[in-house]
């Protein structure tokens, strides 16, 4: 399911990339929707972001303009005005008002964005809208990912079957707050615009910030999503059976799309979920379970299949939180190698190196001290990881 | 120079590595030395640790013994009674109070130090003991160290020659809070007892704490400092120039080591020095510095020999410190690249690129806010780092 009522999609060539490659995307609601963002918080902030964020933060929005291949981040005060004047004539194009238009950018940062290009190139980009072409719009933002990430789910809110279509990028620089990380969240449910904020910041913090591949937060993430209500139901209300079921399905689809950024994470092999339990509560067992997602040791001894459970306990300990070493459980899926603190044996070790063997298993720290629980999703870290990143200019 | 008055060193064979590979070592002062220790902040702690922080808390030490090949941590109560029963094995033997021994460990976690083979090496260890053997212990203590880390300064206090020696073990693992790292200062300089933790603790933090090659921090650091006073200087007392003398050695040969502990960083093959200045205080400088020098994706730009800067600017704005991207300057060495936040252009990024070659250079970001300094020494992340820590068990 790739399509969402009243929502239209198009690629374009602008020529930000080499030849032959679609680099400029378009997403068009028929109607101004209902919206809400979640945004970087590093403090070097994009072009676009400055220029989307106020005119999100207003709660409509009825056109995404993303480009890829640079981020227009590191431009100073051309950056800024490169923005303003693609939303501006994206704007007249599609006879919207300007404030109804967000941009968004991907790619290299302090670079200035090639503005005349994008916009010679917005006539075509919007002669090819057309309701089919989400996926073609989740090809044409990726700049290191191997593959494209869409999700979605169809659900009936009081009888009336509503969709809910995600669309993102990301390979690189994955980590909480999203670095590099674009989503875009279109459904044609009817949702009360105070819902669609709360909503979207709980799908985010359970996928995407739960999420690491090498611990660097961009200058130009951000998620967004609009809900244009195209599909007929009765405007979902905070505190209904609705409002739930809602909230589980952008829950389902990001956490989709925050899988295969990991799955994707630059030269990554395996897909690992850290699980902390055990915590002193839940902030705890987040910090924790990030501590050994984010260790480059941890992640280097998935690459070589080694049931290393002496990084992770190391991991644990220098995180700061509350621990005692000596009731520490650690399991690889259910193989338990760790009880009390102490190792299970060479044997139990055997059989979690076949766990590791998996391209997807789970790690579980059971701390034993309270109820805190946490997860993270990492990958390992990789011979292709040095590659890619040693290699992504030149 | 590598012998201090009053000191002797030894290395054996006590089976804990492979066959061939010296595996203990002792250091000996002649008479009980005054002493002070900075120990890992990992909340799991190594055993040996467990038993020698309170001797040298107490503020005297006379030996010290070292094993490599077992970091005997999480190991428990066996894993306690080991650490104890080698001290006490080596204080009969040496005839010292056993409070007067301190115990060290390096290598792998989680299984139980073999401790009846090191106790039966104790006899040959202390008959190898000789003035002349300080780098044979450096050499004994290493694990994936691919060379030894000895440095040493002459200093003449009130007129006497005095020396300080150090020592230290540290490959990966490296970070500040030290990981896997173990260092010994040795000085037959006369130094008032209440002195020695307040320059040592300085020391490590311009030394061992800003430095880092992969973040992680170890359950078995430490760094012990040693004064016998074999010398025969007038004790140097708190507030003089002597002390100031003193203090500076010790902050030249930890740095010397520091640097040396980088430069061997797992796989690695550059040295950069990360000096942020212009921050709002030297705390702020700190934090940007460290998050700079961590970046995988700035340190795997440096083994790519790209000058990409943004992800420089990108690693200071997610550091979470005060910063204005519109003034932020960058150089590599002296060449700027980065001009209130904007690039200085292709020509000067091209020449950048040959200060990037070099196997040593410093990146320094100016963040034109205030007074705030502070450098980090970190080394870039290579396709051999991901090898060596994939296979380090194997």
């Amino acid at each position: 399911m790739t399509e969402v009522k009243g929502f239209r999609f198009a690629t374009a060539e602008a020529a930000i990339k080499a030849p032959g490659r679609k680099d400029c995307a378009l997403i068009l609601s028929d109607t101004p929707a209902a919206c809400a963002g979640v945004f970087t918080r590093n403090k070097v902030i994009a072009a676009p972001l400055i220029v989307s964020k106020p005119r999100i933060a207003a709660g409509r929005c009825q056109a995404v303009l993303i480009n890829s291949g640079n981020a227009n981040a590191c431009t100073g005060e051309p950056g800024l005005e490169a923005a303003r004047r693609s939303s501006a004539a994206l704007a007249e194009l599609l006879g919207v008002d300007e404030d109804l238009v967000a941009v968004s950018s991907t790619g290299v940062i302090g670079v200035q964005l090639p503005v005349d290009r994008l916009t010679r190139a917005l006539p075509a980009l919007c002669a090819e809208l057309a309701t089919d072409k989400a996926t073609a719009v989740a090809e044409a933002i990726m700049t290191t990912d191997s593959f494209r990430k869409v999700s979605s789910r169809e659900l009936s809110l009081g009888g009336v079957s509503c969709r809910v279509l995600a669309l993102a990028k990301g390979a690189g620089m994955i980590h909480p707050n999203m670095a590099t990380m674009l989503g875009f969240v279109m459904t044609d449910a009817a949702v009360a615009p105070q819902l669609l904020q709360p909503v979207l910041n709980q799908a985010v913090n359970g996928s995407f910030n739960s999420i690491t591949v090498d611990g660097d937060t961009s200058t130009n993430d951000m998620v967004l999503m609009m809900a244009n209500g195209a599909a007929g139901n009765a405007q979902v209300q905070p505190g209904t059976p609705e409002a739930e079921q809602f909230a589980c399905a952008v829950d389902e689809v990001l956490l989709d799309l925050a899988k295969m950024i990991v799955r994707d994470g630059e030269g990554a092999t395996k897909l690992v979920q850290i699980l902390v339990q055990g915590a002193c509560d839940a902030q705890q067992a987040r910090i924790a379970a990030r501590s050994v997602a984010t260790s480059s040791l941890v992640k280097t001894a998935f690459f070589g299949e080694d049931a290393n459970w002496g990084r992770i306990i190391a991991a644990v300990g220098y995180s700061g939180v509350e621990v005692n070493p000596d009731v520490i459980d650690i399991f690889f899926d259910d193989v338990q190698v760790v009880a009390d603190g102490l190792s299970t044996g060479p044997q139990r070790e055997a059989v979690a190196t076949q766990v590791l063997k998996q391209p997807e298993f789970r790690v579980t720290v059971d701390l034993k001290l309270g109820e805190g629980s946490a997860y993270y999703y990492t990958s390992d870290l990789t011979y292709d990881y040095v590659k890619i990143n040693a290699d992504y200019r030149t």
